[in-house]
């Protein structure tokens, strides 16, 4: 090694001892005959002294060595020697800070033009100049903290999952497209003329294909694609923890991979996480109008349509827009009667935008003195809304002066969606969504499949694979909107960020499944006839999961975004701005591959 | 779990246990009233036991239940339930030889057709059905501990990696396409019509650029793909484990990854590898005509021209063969002086093959009686040839009675080269490479470029990023292909499994090996520009090395083919047999990514 140590290493018990570091100019200070260098690599800083009044264990240092200094630039890489001492004015913030380096000799081993941007933890690049520089961006700090806790992941899954005899299999990239679910990445093939690969955007077929061979316990962290506009914060390229397991139940794979996030969660953040609550699809869309609830702070909500049902509206007004909705509900924000007018006009208009659309918003505001004024007090009376408080009570969110009720009314599933949203930024706006606080969450029970309004046909909520509840499978003949899965997501903080199911394992069923989704069995047979074929070959009772790694290590490292935890991302064109990718290629690859762009 | 035990746990100790097992009807017995059952799982085999003599703990076993058992077929898939008693008869060959299980119960959890091929370990498949059956070849023991094995190979890279503070970064799988090394294949982009990505060939500009970013010490074991025309045992895709370190010399690369190598075998085959030995590529071409020489065995090459430079031939006959040649090389093939005039004709015939291409071979015989019988005794005494013999004893290779002494000349390169196939050949005969025995070796100071004929260029030896030997880096002026290169291989049993180099982190360097290269400054700055912008700023000194991991795993498994050491790999001509992949996609596909096949 060109070092003896690194920038992180050096105490006070090394003093007296003769180093050699190498690394990254971070500052340079130059004051009365002394000049201090602040010298960074991946482990920390240390910083160098030159002093011209100092006699050097040597000598005082050479002019030579004092200009081979003063030459250097921020983010010049050199190679220093020199003897440890202690240092004057200690500085507690760096891990180096008793100690510096008297300099005895400094070799520049690559000087640096000026960077587009200071490498501090607050950069002063723009997102554009840091992706095109993403190499000077991964210098900083937080940035390589969030590469660091990616492979502390990584490594704490692999130690789980192999501590539960689970069998790392790397599945193949190059397959074959199939039409079911999002659009593949293809590739032309060379040798198979007119012919494509597809990348994979799971390795679904293929995990359960290893069931079959009898792997039983089967893991991988592993790239997937999918080509589909990018959203904000969504990759073309992205990582899972893929698994699958045999002759299991649903309960086997909740309790397994409930672990595997506990274990994450003890090992990387030191937090001992409880056990992690279930909830059905329909009571989480039932009381938060979400399939992934954010449960760091409750504020359920509480749906009101049938109130008055027993009651003998004394103030002889009905409220058209209620009594004609599917759906009226609401929650309670907690100490906010003391919103004002225009506070509350801010988020009637903040609930009316496009992106949410709600038609209007209905406000009860409990005063501190116990009265109670609302936005509907031309329909309903103080006495005929005490029903509505007493709805609250009965549904466990006790509303009380102080507090400020929020109704939606319409059809029933826009209404959930509205709010929805309305809670979450209600959470946001009371602190209740703090990123140091983690509450996971199972949400059981999904749908099996979900109507294509479009299309005019069904489609599969998770994929044609997942398995229908048992005691539902006769409901696919007669009613199969109302078919539930054995699937299931993993939520934390609101965000899915795992989701799998119990297969189908048996030929017959699953035929019966692709016919619903509207496949021929020329279609199903050519597609995925291996798989059918391999069910008949002795299958046994799988299901599996697949977390989304980026995700997870986001929301393990408080943050909202998935590009800082992947070392190279693309923008939202799919762009690699920094080595400038995707690229035309050169004619002989294009005739050799047989195809021709058309553009 | 649908089980209590898996099939390879159950021991004396287990006896009166009540369990339940699940897994594969390996075979099934039917004799005198008595049934037994070979179930099977990953863990291994467990007998059950169905007997109409003998009481259960609750009853004679019900007729249903031996109907059933009866029923069962060669891999119907089942769930045993029953009590664990000693059996009379142990089987001393599997782990569970010493119980059976008394069934009370036997659910068929999914039957099976009979297989195209009997699932054990001796198969009776051929290579294509092997192939189309994949998930039924992936159920033989064989097959299954090769990927085990694999497992077991990736963990322990990782462990030692990781102790040495290497952090393993996940690379983008979706880059551009350059036009140096090997054929990609390229994904044309939706979003960026007219425009590709390629998929990486080795991710080695981004662990470079890790290195600018400052990360240090870089791995990851990582797909790669290449679009070459397949050979025998090459895949299309294929596993790196891909290494970088900073601020090193070559001495710091060779003994942290020959540490890996070591711990790799230490750990996985329980063998303490001795020191890996060091050749100059001169060196291994001059003894053993191959950059990677099998070194389980010696027989090197003995040069023989000059040999009678001061030498009065009494023969006075030259033989103008040799004296024309530019090479005459021989090895001693030991203890073979009894080859009959027909196995050295065959061994002549074998070498002129046109795969090997040699004009002929000359033999000299060691009879046991001392004397010296040769193929060109008409131009050389026997007097003559024992300045052979001396020149042999001089290098070290004692030629003795009872030895064969086996010569080729002709153009060096072509000679050694011939020699080389003829070494390893009589080395497999007379038994020298062992499946059991591992032999590992660095070879250094490859050439830096190697003269493209039919182009009339230089091209990279390794890859464009090699520095070369700075002692002679004045050479790549006035001969460049005299120019080593810091780069090193390592060769395990006469297969390359590694290689790497010192890299260039110099942009005048760096440009100066693209225009040697024949890159114009513009061709260099398209496809290399941000690689050489980020060598200015900042760019510590590097180097690395990639491991083929298919191939290490399969010599780490006795084996030579590396295709039953992935889970599902292609033919010869890039095809997945089980899936049909490449295939024809939608029109609708190729419209949207504006492509058009042109076959």
């Amino acid at each position: 090694m060109l070092r003896t140590h690194t920038c992180g290493e050096l105490r006070l018990e090394h003093v007296n001892t003769d180093v050699i570091l190498t690394g990254w100019v971070q500052t340079i200070r130059d004051k009365g005959g002394v000049l201090w260098i602040d010298l960074r690599d991946r482990y920390g800083i240390t910083q160098l002294i030159l002093d011209e009044g100092v006699a050097n264990t040597t000598a005082i240092p050479s002019a030579d060595l004092f200009s081979v200094a003063r030459s250097l630039g921020r983010e010049y890489v050199v190679k220093a020697t020199g003897t440890v001492i202690e240092r004057k004015s200690k500085n507690p913030n760096i891990q180096t800070g008793d100690i510096e380096i008297r300099l005895s000799n400094l070799e520049i081993l690559n000087p640096a033009k000026l960077p587009p941007f200071l490498i501090e933890d607050e950069t002063d690049g723009g997102d554009d100049l840091r992706m095109k520089y993403r190499y000077l961006d991964l210098r900083r700090n937080s940035v390589r903290k969030n590469l660091e806790l990616r492979h502390k992941m990584a490594q704490q899954t692999r130690t789980y999952m192999d501590g539960q005899g689970f069998i790392e299999v790397e599945t193949p990239v190059l397959i074959k497209s199939t039409p079911e679910g999002a659009r593949d990445f293809v590739v032309p093939s060379r040798m198979n003329p007119g012919e494509f690969y597809a990348l994979p955007q799971s390795p679904q077929t293929f995990k359960q294909l290893l069931m079959v061979s009898g792997f039983d316990r089967y893991y991988q962290i592993v790239k997937c694609f999918r080509d589909e506009d990018l959203r904000a914060d969504r990759q073309p390229e992205f990582t899972q923890i893929d698994c699958e397991m045999s002759f299991i139940e649903q309960e086997d794979i909740l309790n397994m991979f409930e672990g595997l996030v506990r274990h994450l969660f003890k090992t990387v953040k030191g937090i001992d996480m409880a056990e992690v609550p279930r909830m059905t699809y329909a009571d989480a869309m039932r009381f938060y109008g979400s399939d992934k609830p954010d449960t760091r702070f409750g504020m359920r909500f509480v749906e009101l349509k049938g109130t008055f049902d027993t009651v003998d509206l004394t103030s002889g007004k009905n409220f058209a827009v209620f009594d004609s909705a599917e759906l009226v509900v609401g929650i309670n924000a907690k100490g906010c009667a003391g919103y004002t007018r225009k506070q509350v006009d801010e988020l009637t208009e903040w609930v009316k935008r496009p992106q949410i659309g709600a038609k209007g918003l209905i406000y009860v505001r409990y005063n501190e003195d116990g009265s109670l004024k609302s936005s509907v007090d031309k329909f309903y009376s103080e006495e005929e809304l005490k029903h509505w408080v007493a709805r609250f009570k009965s549904e466990g969110e006790n509303f009380e002066p102080g507090d400020l009720m929020l109704i939606i009314s319409g059809e029933t599933g826009k209404a959930r969606k509205q709010l929805n949203e309305l809670r979450l930024e209600m959470g946001s706006r009371l602190g209740l969504r703090k990123a140091d606080e983690f509450k996971a969450l199972w949400v059981l029970d999904f749908p099996l499949l979900e109507w294509g309004e479009e299309e005019g046909r069904w489609f599969a909520m998770h994929h044609p694979f997942t398995s229908p509840k048992p005691e539902d499978i006769a409901l696919i003949d007669t009613d199969p909107g109302q078919v539930r899965a054995n699937a299931y997501d993993m939520v934390i903080n609101g965000t899915e960020v795992g989701g799998g199911s119990i297969r189908i394992f048996q030929r017959d069923l699953q035929a019966r499944m692709f016919d619903l989704l509207g496949f021929s069995p020329e279609e199903a047979k050519a597609q995925f006839g291996f798989l059918m074929d391999a069910f008949e070959f002795g299958a046994p009772p799988h299901g599996g999961i697949a977390f989304g790694f980026d995700r997870l290590c986001s929301i393990f490292g408080g943050a909202d975004s998935i590009r800082d935890f992947i070392a190279f991302p693309k923008n939202n064109s799919g762009r690699d701005v920094m080595i400038d990718s995707p690229s035309t290629i050169a004619d002989k690859q294009l005739d050799e591959l047989k195809i021709k762009t058309v553009v």
